[in-house]
């Protein structure tokens, strides 16, 4: 079981974490990487991935503001990680909203072999075929949440996380069940984004399993909870987020930490 | 006249907001959107945009940081929103600075039928033919706001709204002018587009009308009224206007409104 | 030797900045121009920049995110910049960290005739060829600081900063050693970007001088030293540090000043 010593990999690792990710919440997940214990690089042009992703410990694909050269450079990045071993966490933002995201998602998972597909409720009930129901970017709900991400993760041999209220992080044979977090990080846009650039700091210094994630998300989730009721709104309780996480303790993550 | 029940009704609505937007500025716009009630998605991607534009309740062009892909996101965006009777914002930034801005705001204002247009005095002065003064996407002044606001909402037969020390709305026959707001709102970037988001999420939940655009303006500018005694500067203040305007009350929207 | 008044000459003039730079960080860059005196404007579509360069009292470049669309924004920028006496600032962001970002760091400064270079030490010291190591984005170690500078200086005949716990200015015959700042600077995405922005607000209102350079890095490092011992980690540092920026008197930038 995943304890606090997965946190004190990333700090001393200082991971180098390749992001492409969405512009509304890219400077969150640089400062969140940051304060999760990663080294955090945004870059998105194809002529400088291949040398930026193969020297990654790990690198993250968000589709939140997708773009065709963009979904050309995350399909690069991906395969130089897979020719370097380099872990690719998979972010499927707003899957199930469109019919070009629904494609580049498709496209995505069968070129690139992913270590981790980390979205919301709508994104993994849609992506697994389970079902759910996704409105824009957010997800509005999903049945059946346990089954949804044991069937993704089967189906593509990889880790599978879907936040929500609660989370739940299955390989297709060990499914855990985490409840930490705060109303409030509903509140704040990016927040689906910057858990995934945190997953992306533990699994570069920690390796992709089940564990490596469930930890990634409750550092995030505890941080959440420790700034959330010391904050007036979602305005403040950003900076405080990542002030929780950056001086999070061993202690607290785990006499804090919710999981079955 | 308007009141606090604008609001409620985005709260009660959450409308999806398509926002095609800056990349300084667009979480901010996110956030700013999420807090005054309504649900924001981000895409300007030309294959994306006819899925989300279609089933959105407003959509918001912002020209601040332009581009030839953008641009042409921009017009689709705006067709499909005429297509499917889905309100159109637009906010013309930095119309008057420079040749191609001009341009684009012309391409915008024949091929796109607006509901909205909200700029600040320069970008009114310029587009409405009255004059105005631009210093890059600043405005430096204006002379005859109501003049101008009331002449260019006749000439496109919409609502237009020009914010600055005291905002002017009109449709061409009912002119209200708003002084409400804090002066931090104007040593923060982007509050200009933070408002245009806001706006998008009040015409989402309520229509476009003198007073839906009136109510999203007093809405943000009460919050900055509210944020702004207790903050230190431009820094703490951003977070600080999020958080008011999130826990917003009728009470204050009602009692603190200053229209004539 | 430089005091506040270059800081109160920022303030009277208010010069518009024109920022080409990297989606990561340019909302903060914004703000902290704003906060440093300066109007700050980012566009990097090549039909838009020939008239806001050409109106602009300093330019600065930063290929933090380059592709290959605003390498030609920028090479046309600091061209049109050129021909109208504009100072340019070159932030050359992870030079060394990959081929692509060293072509295109050789091609600005081959083509563009530059004011002032601002790096971290890994950088200048791979521009300089006094060596030094990148990851990432991230400076690792440089040694022998002052050679570096000064030889990069002489070799383009401009000023150069390096930035880091202790910073570095040189014109190739003087040079500055610069010690304020606070451990929480390091911990923020793009700190050394914001530095570019102010360093572009300075250079517009005073031109570009080892003194203008040395007054910008001052007034931001100052302020974060300000802002450190008040911030609870690097989320609520980041506001209270464009606070201490914006709020920052003449008293206190001339007494807390280290320089030799």
């Amino acid at each position: 079981m995943f304890d606090s010593s997965f946190m004190d990999k990333v700090r001393a690792k200082n991971p180098l974490v390749h992001v492409i990710t969405n512009y509304v919440t890219v400077n969150d997940c640089a400062n969140v990487a940051i304060c999760a214990g990663g080294s955090p690089i945004m870059t998105d042009e194809m002529k400088d991935v291949v040398d930026i992703s193969r020297i990654s410990s790990a690198v993250v694909l968000n589709m939140g503001t997708l773009n065709v050269r963009t979904v050309e450079s995350m399909l690069l990045a991906g395969k130089i990680a897979n020719e370097n071993n380099v872990p690719v966490i998979f972010d499927p933002v707003g899957a199930g909203a469109s019919r070009y995201r629904n494609e580049v998602a498709d496209r995505i998972l069968k070129k690139v072999k992913v270590a981790v597909i980390k979205g919301n409720g709508g994104e993994i009930g849609f992506l697994s075929g389970v079902g759910g129901e996704v409105k824009g970017v957010d997800s509005v709900s999903t049945s059946n949440e346990e089954k949804a991400v044991s069937s993704l993760a089967q189906k593509y041999n990889c880790v599978v996380a879907m936040s929500g209220k609660t989370d739940y992080v299955s390989d297709g044979r060990t499914t855990l069940k985490l409840s930490n977090g705060h109303d409030l990080m509903g509140c704040v846009s990016g927040t689906g984004c910057m858990l995934s650039a945190v997953v992306g700091s533990y699994v570069g210094a920690n390796g992709a399993s089940v564990d490596s994630v469930a930890a990634a998300i409750t550092a995030f989730a505890v941080a959440g909870e420790i700034a959330g009721p010391d904050s007036a709104g979602p305005g403040t309780f950003k900076p405080k987020l990542l002030d929780a996480l950056y001086n999070l303790t061993d202690e607290q993550f785990d006499s804090m930490k919710k999981v079955e």
